[in-house]
């Protein structure tokens, strides 16, 4: 019965990680399934086209807009964004199958999604929010500076992107300024480890409690 | 600007273990002290005499009862107790200086001093409360039974007393089963990494976002 591994009933949560562009939350979140079994990406619906290489049910489930809004309509989506005219949404049934499984999701979504989440009754109690800031403005803007070609207007209208994402901060309930990717990772693993054994995950604790106070 | 060691100000907290008598929470503590240098013992005010070898201001701040019910009068105590006619309680101010400096505080204290630290508006949100539980009631047991003179009736005794303290532990924020002392250490270690880095205790990360968004 050890702490990470429970022989008695956990409940998963989502572990959700927010951050501007540019501030290596893409890297972190691979790394994070990578290294624990225990944790899977959640699988949003969207409208926008599959690409090539693509799977429905594994990138992404592909709906067309109707039955998006269809979805929406009944309640079906945790959460949902229009971004570029596309919209993305995280289907609650599977997430919560998940959950009772003793399963942890990892959302990449941004401040208006977390917002949603943690606006949920059902949701928020799940919900364990990360920021990742980057370690000074020189780093964001070099990380923005993404091509030779990239013009001035466009690396400032990235970072005004990124100081409209960073002002929301706040929000969530644990930062990590990611100086370093392996320590940022380390950060996050140690997020997890804890919030697993928060008193609210370990659903089966009562029937444990109950037979270390009365064994027969 | 490590996580561990950031150069902006964080505030400090209150790291409260409490466990059954025989659950390992002595052990647990003398490693995380020895560990971690960041986290000091809270020193308690109490009427009990003085034994040879303890210092005052050191082991405890040893006070008189008109002392210790003055304190209490006042307000300067966090929480007290009454333990077998002796009275100990913890003085609020060399604690809020502690936090103040980012430095955390270990308490060792049952489920009746933690429930006063979270009644306590003030105290609340510096508190990190962790239960600690013995990994089933044969291990309790033999670990109550500590000397081979004790009666059936003295350990039956202490038996029923780390029975009613137990039924306390969904008043804790984490809950750690105790199976092997290093894993149950590691595990606190992550607890103190991850609240560390929570939202409340970065009190330096306004300024530092600040800058982010805004640098010139």
């Amino acid at each position: 019965m050890n702490n990470d591994n429970t022989s008695f009933s956990r409940r998963g949560l989502m572990l959700v990680l927010s951050s501007p562009s540019g501030a290596g939350k893409t890297t972190i979140s691979r790394a994070m399934l990578e290294r624990d079994a225990n944790l899977t990406m959640s699988i949003s619906a969207t409208t926008r086209p599959m690409r090539p290489g693509e799977r429905d049910g594994e990138d992404y489930y592909f709906v067309d807009e109707t039955k998006f809004n269809l979805m929406a309509g009944r309640g079906e989506l945790l959460e949902y964004a229009n971004v570029f005219d596309n919209l993305y949404g995280t289907p609650k049934i599977p997430v919560e199958d998940a959950l009772l499984n003793g399963q942890d999701i990892l959302f990449d979504i941004d401040w208006q999604g977390t917002q949603q989440l943690a606006d949920n009754e059902n949701a928020k109690k799940d919900l364990v929010s990360v920021f990742i800031l980057p370690p000074n403005t020189k780093e964001l803007e070099s990380r923005l500076r993404t091509r030779a070609q990239d013009t001035e207007e466009i690396v400032q209208q990235r970072m005004a992107k990124a100081s409209d994402e960073m002002s929301h901060y706040r929000e969530y309930k644990y930062v990590i300024i990611n100086e370093d990717i392996e320590t940022s990772v380390q950060c996050v693993e140690k997020i997890l480890a804890a919030e697993r054994i928060s008193i609210e995950r370990q659903i089966g604790l009562h029937e444990f409690v109950q037979n270390l106070r009365a064994p027969n």
